[in-house]
C-alpha cells in the first residue's frame, strides 16, 4: 500500500494591522525595484491604492485598474500589456479575489508567454513573475492559494487556472484593509471563509495537515463573523482575515468541493455573490458529506460542536444574523432549474473533489431541502 | 502600532508509509539528473541506504556515511568534496537529525563556495543546492526547517547556522524506516517532538498558525509515544512521524526556546542524548514560561488538558513511561555544575527566543527542582 499526501505552501505570509504602510520595506527585501500595481478599482477610487504607491519608496512604477468582478481574458490580456509596457520586475495584486485571480493569470500568462485565451484553453504554464498579493476582503484566501479562476464569457468558459507557479511570493494580510469596508462586503467574503474550511473537509485530498487547518479556521470565522459585519468590531475583523488566511492554508491543500461546485451557475445566471452563493448549499452538503466520512461528527468536537448537524445549523443561523438569504424563493431560483443546477455542479472541475460522488437526482434533492417550504421544515 | 508576524514554509513535504520506494519518482519530477545521498552509517549497515539506491531508477550516483552524532565541520567539508566529485545537481539527506543538518550545511557550503569553518564563523550563506530531506527517526523535524546544528569541536563551537536558503525543496517522511528502530532511538527523538512543540508554544515568535501546529504535534505525541516506544505499534509510530513534521512546521517559524538552550552543555558535557536532554528541564520550563503567557492554560485545554500545569505532569509522566531518567541524580550532574549549567542556557543562541528571561540565579533554582529530593515532592 503506497498512500501518500503532500503538503506544499511556498508563499511567504505577512500578518499585521497597518503592515501595506510598509510595503516599500518588503518590496525592497524581496529585491523588487519595478512593480505594477493591479488594483480594485473601488480601492483606486477609495484611496487606498494611491496610499500604497505612496508607501512604496518609489517602487510601484504603474497602477491598472481594468478588473470586473469575474475577471476575464480581455482583464488579463490588458493587464500583461502593462507589465511589458512598465518592464517591471513583479506585480502587486491588490483587491478582493477577482483581482487576486487576474493578477495570478497576468504574472504566469506574461512569464509563459501565452494569451489569456490560451491560458483558460489549457496550455501550460510555464514560469511566472514574483507576485505580491494583498487582499482587500477576508474571505479569499485566494493570496495563498495556486488558482486563479477566469472568465471567457463570450465562450461562456470559467476556467480556473492551477499551477504550484500562481502561488503567490509574498502575501500580505492587513486587517486595516476591511476596518471601513460595508458590511456586505465583510458578509459574503466572511462566510466564503467559512464554506472553505467545510469545502476543505469534505475534498478526497484533504489531509492531517489541512484538516487542522480547516478546523481552526471554522472556528475563528464562527466566533467572529457575526460580530465583524453587525458591530465592525476591529478585533472580529483582525480574526476574519487571520480565519481567511488559514482557511486558504486549507483549501490550497485540498481544492474546494461541492458547495463551490454548485455555486457557480448561482453566480452566472442568478447574479447570486460567490460567497453567499457558496454558503447557499454548504450546510447541505456538509450533513451529506459528513455520512461519507463520519469521523467528522468527532473532529467538529474540537471546535466545540456536538456534531456535524451542529455545524450545518449553526451555519444556517450565521448566514441568517449576517442578512444572507437562505432559500432557493429569496435568490429567485424556480425549481424548474433545478435540473440544470445540478448538472453544472456535476460538470464543474471541482466536483471530483467532493467526499461523496451524488448523481443528478440526488442534487436535486440536496437542492430542493433549500425551498422555502423545507427550510421552514429543518 | 506596527506588530506583525510571518509564516514561510517553502519545502514540499510528501508523507507516507513505504514513499522512500517511489524515491527514482520524485526525483525525477523534480527534475534531479544525479544526486549524493548523505545516509547515517547505521542506514548503511541496516540496508536502508542501498534500498534506497535501488529504487532511485540510477539517479543517486553517490553516497556518502562519514557523519558523526553531532556533526562536525570536518565531516560538513567531506561532504562538499563529494557533492563536488560526483557533480549532483541535488542532495538527499537521510538519517536522523545529525545528517540531515550536516546535508543542509554542505549544500549550502557547496553552493555559497564557504567551507565549513567560514558557515560556522557566520559568513553568509548566498545559495543551496536542492535538498531531499527523509528523516529516518520520528522527532527531528530538521526535514521542515531552517536550521543545521554544526559542531567545531576544537574550538569548542556547536553553531546553529540559520538561513531560508536551509529549508529543503522536499521532504519525504516515510514512517517505515521507523517501524524496526530500537526502542531507544524510538523514545529519545519521539520525547524531543513534544518539547519542540512546547518550546514552540513559549517561543517570542510564536504566531496563532505556529500555535495551533505545536498544539496539535504535541496532542498526537502525547497521545502515541508509549505505545510507539513500549509496544513499537506501527500506527502509533506512522502517528509520532506526523506528530515531528507538525513540530516542525512550528518550530520552524518560533525557535526553539528555553529547554533547547539548556540541553547542550548536558549533551556535550554530561553526554545526555539531544531528546532526553531537552525533554529533561522541558516540564519547569513550560511550568515557568505558562507564567509569563497565561493564555496557555487555556490553549492546552483544546487538546485536552485541565491546564499548563497538567502538561507539565504528564511530560513527567510519559518519560518515566518510556524509560527517560528525569532526576540530576541519574543523569550525573552534580549541584556543583549547576552554576555552569544555568551559564551555558543564557549564553545559547536559541535563550532569547523564551518568553521569559530568567537570570543564572533563577534557572540554577529550575534545575534544583530536578534534584532527586525536590522531583520525589512534586
Amino acid at each position: 500500500m503506497m498512500t501518500f499526501w503532500t503538503q506544499y505552501q511556498p508563499t511567504k505570509v505577512i500578518f499585521g494591522a497597518g503592515e501595506t504602510d510598509n510595503i516599500g520595506k518588503h518590496l525592497s527585501e524581496a529585491g523588487y525595484k519595478q512593480v505594477l500595481l493591479i488594483a480594485d478599482p473601488f480601492m483606486v477610487q477609495s484611496g487606498a491604492a494611491q496610499r500604497l504607491v505612496d508607501h512604496s519608496d518609489g517602487i510601484i512604477v504603474g497602477v491598472f485598474d481594468k478588473v470586473d468582478p469575474n475577471p476575464t481574458v480581455q482583464n488579463v490580456d490588458a493587464a500583461i500589456k502593462k507589465i511589458q509596457e512598465f518592464k517591471v520586475d513583479a506585480v502587486i495584486g491588490f483587491g478582493g479575489g477577482s483581482v487576486l485571480d487576474c493578477s495570478k493569470a497576468a504574472s504566469a500568462g506574461y512569464a509563459s508567454q501565452l494569451t489569456a485565451e490560451k491560458l483558460v484553453t489549457g496550455s501550460k504554464i510555464t514560469a511566472a513573475m514574483p507576485l505580491i498579493c494583498i487582499p482587500t476582503t477576508a474571505g479569499t484566501g485566494s493570496e495563498v492559494t495556486p488558482v486563479a479562476i477566469i472568465s471567457w464569457k463570450e465562450k461562456d468558459i470559467k476556467y480556473p487556472l492551477s499551477s504550484p507557479l500562481l502561488y503567490a511570493a509574498i502575501a500580505i494580510d492587513d486587517p486595516r484593509l476591511v476596518y471601513s469596508a460595508p458590511k456586505r462586503v465583510i458578509a459574503t467574503p466572511g462566510v466564503d471563509v467559512i464554506t472553505h474550511c467545510l469545502d476543505a473537509l469534505t475534498s478526497v485530498k484533504h489531509t492531517p495537515i489541512s484538516d487542522r487547518h480547516a478546523l481552526n479556521g471554522a472556528k475563528i470565522a464562527f466566533d467572529n463573523l457575526e460580530k465583524a459585519v453587525n458591530d465592525q468590531d476591529k478585533k472580529a475583523l483582525d480574526n476574519m482575515m487571520l480565519a481567511s488566511l488559514i482557511a486558504g492554508l486549507a483549501f490550497s491543500q485540498t481544492g474546494t468541493t461541492g458547495s463551490h461546485a454548485c455555486s457557480y451557475y448561482l453566480t452566472s445566471k442568478y447574479r447570486v455573490v460567490h460567497g453567499e452563493a457558496t454558503a447557499f448549499t454548504e450546510d447541505e452538503w456538509f450533513r451529506v458529506n459528513s455520512k461519507a466520512r463520519p469521523e467528522l461528527n468527532q473532529m467538529v468536537q474540537t471546535i466545540g460542536f456536538k456534531d456535524a448537524e451542529a455545524v450545518a445549523v449553526r451555519l444556517n443561523e450565521v448566514k441568517k444574523n449576517i442578512g444572507l438569504r437562505t432559500t432557493l424563493e429569496e435568490i429567485n431560483v424556480p425549481l424548474s432549474d433545478l435540473d440544470t443546477v445540478a448538472e453544472r455542479t456535476i460538470q464543474a472541475n471541482n466536483y471530483i473533489n467532493n467526499i461523496i460522488q451524488l448523481n443528478k437526482e440526488e442534487i436535486k434533492q440536496l437542492l430542493l431541502k433549500k425551498s422555502a417550504s423545507s427550510a421552514a421544515q429543518s
